[in-house]
């Protein structure tokens, strides 16, 4: 079962050249895991959809059609991840947007991937494709990503499960489909998001537990230099939530999970649960 | 007649919702003046499409294929533009590139729009949305362009032509859709792009005449102060050609054409004759 597709809610697979989504990037995404034929956290990925559609200046479809059209998608799958695109809709050539645009909602369903992270953490690289600054741009989950697919190509040793991307005035920021924490003296530490980089859902959760569990937090920004002194590192996202990291390669290694990392492994995991 | 639509050298107006130029932006354009059924200075754009695929990593399809193609949607049109967009093709979610991509060949084709720029020159304006800063992509006409969205939705008024973008550093760098030149003191100015903007075909042929004509002319960094003191701007794009600029709003009025300019004017329109 390879998922279903669903193109403005008829199941469909295709969608026009005239489409902006393509021809600018023009839209915005979200990647959402699955649990039971519904999508985990789905009211924080609609907060910030609406919001990516509040600041490109698009119209947000109802959150309840998007729930409907996730669980139709999910339908004989139950579990594993959906991806919605929202897009300008079909327009002609021209960068100004449409006064009334026809937005395009596309729903698309996945079986689960096998996950193998080996009990001590993933490995991960810096990456040498550098993050554009773009104040207007950053947090939002937009479909302009090149500068992660070429970070992505970098290197193709499996072992290495992720890339961690720096601005291009030299802050840490994220990994290529993560956010990034890092544990030091206790607190955690998360890159700010000011002018680069995306609000990640699962980022969003864990600032939260660590509220909750009286963890100090702190958003700051941080090199990578930052990296050889922290006592722990994890990865956040939607799908794999909270990822330890056990080695970054030629920088060092980590026990891995951490003590921290570990409890909010176990708070997301049982949130998710619930 | 609104033109024709070819994806993979198919008649058709469809491309999968799994293409990554619609997941990541992933791809190529490039916007062409057409008369005679043919694309002007097809060489040029197949240049920079080629040396786009080399930096992104993705297979150039044969120059050949994508002129017949043009030849074809240009069928019954004869005159207008021609759009391609070449991405890196369909893929399963992940940043990551596939090893061996099928790239997708789209070629559109477009009725020419009517001109009613002003004699005196068009009216352009300052926009606020800035340009992120990336090498890595600087120079290319890649699919992400939301910047130049954004940017272009800044303004409704039909009597402003175009915008001009500053880099978030706040170099001057080109308008939404076209790059700028400055003629000062008889010299031709304009923005270096090696961290953002476009190679525009237009701007290579002008940079060319102006060696042919003896014109001095410069590749600089240039700041929204040089406006004030310029006595010629204009913009170039391979649909519009070279677009004498006769008032940026709120800076200040020029004579336009200028004689620069004019002289320009007159040698790019003999050469896209010729």
């Amino acid at each position: 079962m390879i998922g279903r597709r669903l193109v403005n809610g008829v199941e469909a697979s295709a969608i026009s050249v005239d489409d902006r989504g393509l021809q600018y990037g023009d839209g915005l995404f979200e990647t959402m895991a699955a649990q039971n034929g519904r999508v985990r956290n789905f009211a924080r990925h609609m907060e910030r959809l609406a919001e990516g559609c509040r600041r490109l200046g698009m119209p947000m479809p109802p959150a309840d059609l998007f729930e409907l059209e996730c669980e139709r998608a999910l339908e004989g799958l139950g579990a594993g991840s959906v991806k919605i695109m929202l897009t300008r809709g079909p327009g002609p050539r021209s960068y100004r947007p449409p006064a009334h645009p026809t937005v395009t909602r596309i729903v698309v369903s996945s079986a689960p991937k096998p996950r193998n992270d080996p009990d001590t953490g993933i490995v991960v690289r810096l990456c040498e494709t550098p993050l554009g600054l773009n104040p207007r741009l950053a947090g939002l989950k937009h479909l302009n990503r090149l500068e992660q697919v070429l970070a992505s190509a970098e290197w193709s040793d499996p072992a290495i499960a992720e890339g961690l991307m720096s601005s291009v005035d030299g802050r840490l920021v994220c990994a290529t489909a993560a956010n990034m924490f890092l544990v030091r003296d206790g607190r955690l530490l998360t890159p700010d998001i000011r002018d680069c980089g995306v609000a990640g859902v699962m980022r969003g959760i864990v600032l939260a537990a660590a509220q909750e569990l009286s963890l100090p937090a702190e958003i700051r920004d941080l090199r990578p230099a930052d990296l050889a002194d922290a006592e722990e590192v994890f990865l956040t996202n939607a799908i794999t939530g909270v990822r330890p990291v056990g080695e970054i390669v030629g920088i060092r290694r980590y026990v891995a999970p951490g003590a921290v990392t570990r409890k909010l492994m176990e708070w997301t995991t049982r949130a998710a649960g619930a």
